[in-house]
């Protein structure tokens, strides 16, 4: 089974493909664009879900939910945002289908039933939310309102990518009010900082934090933050973003309250997102030719029991042993699957639950029975150890912990590794060509110069780290001065 | 606060639009027809959502997600699915907005962005499931699969309430695809149960399971199964369906598989959904004039402690004790909230925290501290007692689980109070009229009786109870023969 995946060597992006449909992640649906997240691909969105939600929750926010539509007025109030995201909207311009009178059994549009006004499908949803806020703001007393959505969006996209790039996602999104642009920067700060976190802790996924070129700024944001995340293939991936709104929003919606002068001020604003895009960064950064490689922290199933068995006897005796196991390892919280399958060899099983990235494996037979012992195998590694039976609930625990670090370790390796800082465009060009991964670089601060290198190598940048030192330089492109340097990257 | 609702009494439909906005549970928004689910609100729904999720995996289900939209060929195939609710559907024409020439910083419909197929965001996602499990399927080796999904839907309505009927809610729908009918009869059944369950457990609301009448069922199912709530004023409210397919999504989707003898054949499916309409359900079962009643297994908030201080000095006294109590609550898995705001008055606060329906509120002031008492009121019955602070980490988690079962007691006593059974129209009209509530009656079992019915008196089978005895009889209506009772009532 996992023996059909494409090297990463051979075709990355082939490789990349199969294994989403492969494992059981996601998979084209009848509707352009669109993906299915299939269970075992939902199954580990939900541990992200869980996780981020909790370190939201435990900053102080709050989850609600917004409506789908967003009036065309709404939509247009912004000016940037509404140019930013005009050109990939889905429209509702119709309420109604009716019995198509030329042929039976099919349906049209009922052209009675047309919209007064069209609805846009929410691409993002700072419109429909600031809209409402201004309902629910009077005064300081009434901030800061600290509100995440988990929530689908729609940003029509000509080419699509399962996970990467889809027309309809899933994601989350923030939005915050402030009485201060000073907390709101904070409160965007800080939420890049549960980002970072996140992928770092729970994705084991190293990322660079930094700040947005104007040119690569969310539609009607002062500043946009981002994580930026390297995969295997040396092309960056942005994983998270927040953003400082400044008073845009609030001017765009008219939402003013009084201050704790009495005086009427402008709302602060900021919104803050990840989204299943985060499922192909988890992939791509850390899976092999075998099929993926999950951490233990967003594993659906941590250990998986495999039975080397002949007779059902042989079974019967097995299967008793691992329920003890598997009950002990429960107790501490871990997923446990007993693949006691008679349909399939164990080769079968080993490849599968490789392809699908379970962190442990345990192979257990009749001489195992006899001698006490398991063999454990690491899904990271791939190495192999003999443990006793005995000791099997109180190490796993360790050895997962173990299987997370190290694949955080290794990325990290990896990033460093691919990570190049150069003076000269020619160098700049050649690094990237060879190796790929971020090249540090000095930028004239330009969009012009900004666009001319993504024009001639398709390299962009992905932001201007939180933490450059300041540096007097020259842009390697213009020879203009520079103070400090930026990352470039392909990305995805 | 609370003083400003509307009485049940004076008017019903005032007391819970006002409830609704007043409790912080959700508004409407700017978009026709859709709501706003506030973070008070949300968070509600988020523990009828984690305790279902419970129940659905603990009974062998996973969640995936399958995309919004539904291209019209697809939502035609099963043709009386799609006759059902082709007149409510929102249709999505184009993909693009652009400049108005005429109007600066406007934009319109881009008509050269008109899509080849009109999409129809999903008013349920049958028919979207359906062609995707096409794919999954060949043999029984791949049944039964058992899915759910979390999601939001739209059904276009011209008359909306909040949570009860809105244009688009959030709800779960499970989609289930088994190998033989049996299987999937038990399917249904055991969704029903579940809902049930949950209803009862969870929410405290007891419910009458049931079949829908012909007139009734769900649309391209064979039968749809309910569960029946009945509200305060008499009118009963379905809260949940599941649905047994039979093979009518199967052979519009062209869904086969081998079974065990070899042969091919049509896959059997279920559906079964609840929505954000049981927040409806919930607070017009026990709510009261005062506001929101919870019952406590579904409360964001179990314990709210109030302090009643003069000086700094006094509040800091009975916040050191307050945070030993709250740590103690805690641990045993509750949900704290200690209001010491300075600007409001523990009337206000007594009266808000009511409103918002938290099921134990402590009052806590400079005697209390000195007799190591602390007040204690419930919300349901308004009973105060005092009680020993050193009890109250042992004594609250009882007084909440009597609270729980005293809710669900009150309502099971309501129900049965306004269940009534009659023989004749005559007396059916008038208990309709005086009363109210479930009435049981015999029916020839015709549409053209029940049609007859709703229309003269508004009221509809709810359903067949499932516990429903043999017993011969004559329609009230008709006069024809029946042979078992059935639930009528006026509803939500």
């Amino acid at each position: 089974m996992a023996k059909e995946l494409t090297s990463r060597n051979e075709d990355y992006s082939a490789w990349y493909n199969e294994l989403v449909k492969k494992a059981d992640l996601a998979e084209h649906s009848d509707v352009k664009g669109c993906m299915v997240i299939k269970p075992y691909g939902y199954s580990i969105w939900e541990k992200m879900q869980q996780a981020l939600d909790k370190m939201f929750k435990d900053t102080g926010h709050s989850n609600a939910y917004f409506p789908l539509f967003v009036p065309k007025h709404l939509f247009e109030a912004e000016e940037q945002n509404a140019e930013g995201f005009a050109k990939e909207c889905a429209i509702v311009t119709h309420y109604r289908l009716k019995a198509d009178p030329q042929n039976k059994g099919k349906l049209i549009v009922d052209p009675d039933a047309q919209l007064d006004e069209e609805l846009v499908v929410r691409p993002t949803s700072e419109a429909i939310i600031w809209s409402t806020y201004k309902k629910w703001i009077q005064s300081y007393r009434d901030l800061p309102i600290l509100v995440n959505q988990w929530a689908n969006v729609v940003r029509w996209e000509m080419r699509t990518r399962l996970f990467l790039r889809t027309t309809e996602f899933l994601w989350q999104e923030g939005h915050t009010a402030h009485a201060t642009a000073n907390e709101a920067v904070k409160e965007t700060t800080q939420m890049l900082d549960v980002y970072a976190e996140f992928a770092e802790n729970f994705m084991a996924l190293p990322v660079v934090k930094g700040r947005k070129s104007e040119g690569e700024k969310f539609p009607g944001a002062i500043d946009t933050y981002c994580i930026e995340a390297m995969m295997q293939d040396g092309k960056a991936l942005q994983a998270g973003t927040s953003h400082f709104l400044g008073q845009n929003f609030a001017k765009a919606f008219n939402v003013q309250f009084t201050n704790r002068d009495g005086k009427l001020d402008y709302v602060w604003g900021t919104s803050w997102g990840v989204s299943t895009r985060l499922m192909g960064a988890l992939i791509m950064a850390h899976s092999d030719d075998d099929g993926l490689v999950l951490p233990p922290k967003l594993a659906p199933i941590h250990v998986v029991i495999v039975p080397i068995f002949k007779t059902e006897d042989e079974l019967n005796k097995i299967s008793d042993k691992v329920q003890e196991i598997s009950s002990e390892l429960r107790k501490q919280g871990y997923t446990v699957k007993f693949d006691n399958r008679d349909t399939h060899k164990p080769g079968f099983k080993f490849a599968e639950w490789e392809l699908k990235g379970v962190p442990v494996r345990l192979a257990i037979g009749p001489r195992d029975m006899e001698n006490g012992t398991v063999e454990v195998a690491r899904r990271d590694t791939k190495e192999k150890q003999v443990m006793k039976l005995d000791e099997v609930a109180a190490q796993i625990p360790k050895l997962l912990d173990d299987i997370q670090s190290n694949i955080y370790q290794r990325a990290l390796k990896f990033k460093g590794e691919v990570t190049t800082q150069v003076d000269t465009y020619a160098d700049f060009k050649k690094v990237l060509d060879e190796k790929g991964g971020f090249i540090s670089a000095h930028w004239d601060g330009t969009k012009e110069t900004e666009a001319a290198i993504k024009e001639e190598t398709k390299a962009t940048i992905r932001c201007i780290p939180l933490d450059a030192k300041e540096e007097a330089g020259v842009c390697m492109y213009s020879g203009k001065p520079s103070t400090r340097r930026v990352l470039f990257a392909r990305a995805y």
